[in-house]
């Protein structure tokens, strides 16, 4: 009876490897790449697997998403669509997105990027911003990770409006759903925050006519996947003034190519997917944690509903 | 029954003149340079007003402070001492205050310099930090604004401490008070938030003994009074390591000289004392509608205890 493991970071991988080996001494815990017996392959901790990957291991029980999505699993074409997949979220990739969410919406909020830019030319140059309540704040996605962010946006004071396919209700949060509830957060809110699954309904949502569908010079923060932009259609709405500014914390490709023009435009920051980077001290605890659950018969509260696609 | 109004920013006083005169239409409503017969003028509205200012007013009944410290008003050594000072706070101050220390705090926890500084460099940089359950945060001063965002910072999960001359409670915040208060905070605090009033006691308590009593790397935030900061000890603890950065809303003098070396230290960000900017039409709202209770004889709530200082 084996486990594998496979994250982004070949660097990182043998330290999962015995880390997981030591929480979870019943298994034999290897790397991806030297799996021994593939038929004594139950379990597969995973980033990224390769297309054809999981397959290969033809008793393979459990597959489990080293995050919150599953879209970096499911995208492969031969992926055994009958096994159960757990993803890893838990309080600490939760709080870890809500501070992400914060920091970036106050700094677009409280317009840093111009206060920086005048304290380099030495100019001191008070900008008169608006109070949080009176600026209308969105975030589409209210799973774990988004009701977490949108209620503590509320609690600072912002005027918080949030979307999601089914409706919803979160404390303190304008909560809105279905096609017409998105145009009618668009409308309103002057910082969008991205913090939804990627599914084949989700992929390019933040394009050119969702951005004009914003007010003018409306701010985006992407902290959901990258798949969800239309890149190709994020500088002309910039270079227009129709978005004021974005924070790009996922990309198509990852990290972004040299020549990304990304990298130098002015009125975006990208961040190198850290928002909700997993801890390997906390996260390898959760995935031994589901995994013992899991091996036991028990209910995993972390369990996916892969049908549904998050 | 006249008014005199002085403001920080010459441009904005008629707009100040014209607003405080429609909301007090039973007082002739005059700028601090053209107060007609000094005789008549019984209200003074004031931002640090010029030392023997006030004492020109031989029938002055009270001072409106046009923020929530009166030290610029208590500066001035012929100060009329028996004259009751009303200060200028209301929700709208508190709410700018918690969104700067929030913004700020959030900033230096998630190490967004250095993310910036990568991203500048074209570098796909992911730097782990620890969560905010893990960070002690420090807050001297546990006043209106200093509580407020005390339990704010406790709200978004940070282990905070908070620190004042009196023994209080604020909700989530571990309260220390005393000398040797502030050493068991400052033994354990990584980042320092210091909003105290500016008093005798206060002055220069920013200084490297304190700073030497942090841990290695600490970050401070000032958004109290420049005079609390001894400026010329930080660059040496930014530059020994002793601090790990410093942001500064305010300065001994404002703005800052072009040479003031601040300005292009590496690990300091100048913000030009905007953390909680009065917004003219909010601010002069409070301002009319504590003069109309004075006025009346009722009790006025941001009535200062001058004795006391703050």
């Amino acid at each position: 009876m084996s486990l594998v493991v496979r994250v982004g970071s070949a660097a990182r991988a043998p330290w999962w490897r015995d880390t997981l080996q030591s929480l979870l001494p019943e298994v034999d815990v290897r790397l991806w790449d030297d799996p021994g017996d593939r038929s004594k392959v139950e379990y597969a901790v995973v980033w990224q697997p390769p297309p054809g990957g999981l397959k290969s291991f033809p008793n393979l029980k459990v597959i489990v998403s080293m995050g919150a999505g599953i879209d970096h699993v499911l995208r492969d074409p031969e992926l055994p669509r009958h096994l159960p997949i757990i993803r890893t979220v838990g309080p600490d990739l939760r709080q870890r997105m809500r501070e992400y969410v914060l920091l970036h919406v106050l700094r677009l909020h409280r317009r840093l990027p111009e206060t920086e830019a005048s304290f380099r030319r030495k100019e001191w140059n008070q900008l008169i911003t608006p109070v949080a309540p009176e600026r209308p704040v969105g975030v589409l996605g209210l799973g774990n990770m988004g009701a977490d962010s949108a209620s503590h946006l509320a609690h600072i004071g912002f005027e918080v409006h949030g979307w999601s396919r089914r409706p919803k209700n979160v404390a303190g949060v304008i909560c809105h759903s279905a096609a017409e509830g998105l145009d009618r957060l668009l409308k309103r809110v002057e910082i969008l925050v991205c913090l939804l699954p990627l599914t084949p309904q989700t992929t390019g949502i933040l394009n050119k006519e969702l951005f004009a569908k914003l007010p003018e010079g409306a701010c985006l923060i992407n902290a959901g996947r990258g798949q969800h932009l239309v890149e190709e259609d994020l500088i002309p709405a910039l270079d227009s003034g129709q978005l004021g500014g974005a924070t790009l914390d996922v990309l198509q490709v990852e990290p972004a190519a040299e020549d990304h023009p990304f990298w130098t435009h002015p009125k975006i920051l990208l961040t190198p997917h850290i928002a909700s980077l997993i801890d390997p001290e906390v996260g390898s605890r959760l995935i031994a944690a589901n995994l013992k659950l899991f091996m036991a018969g028990k209910p995993v509260p972390d369990m996916v509903d892969v049908a549904q696609g998050y």
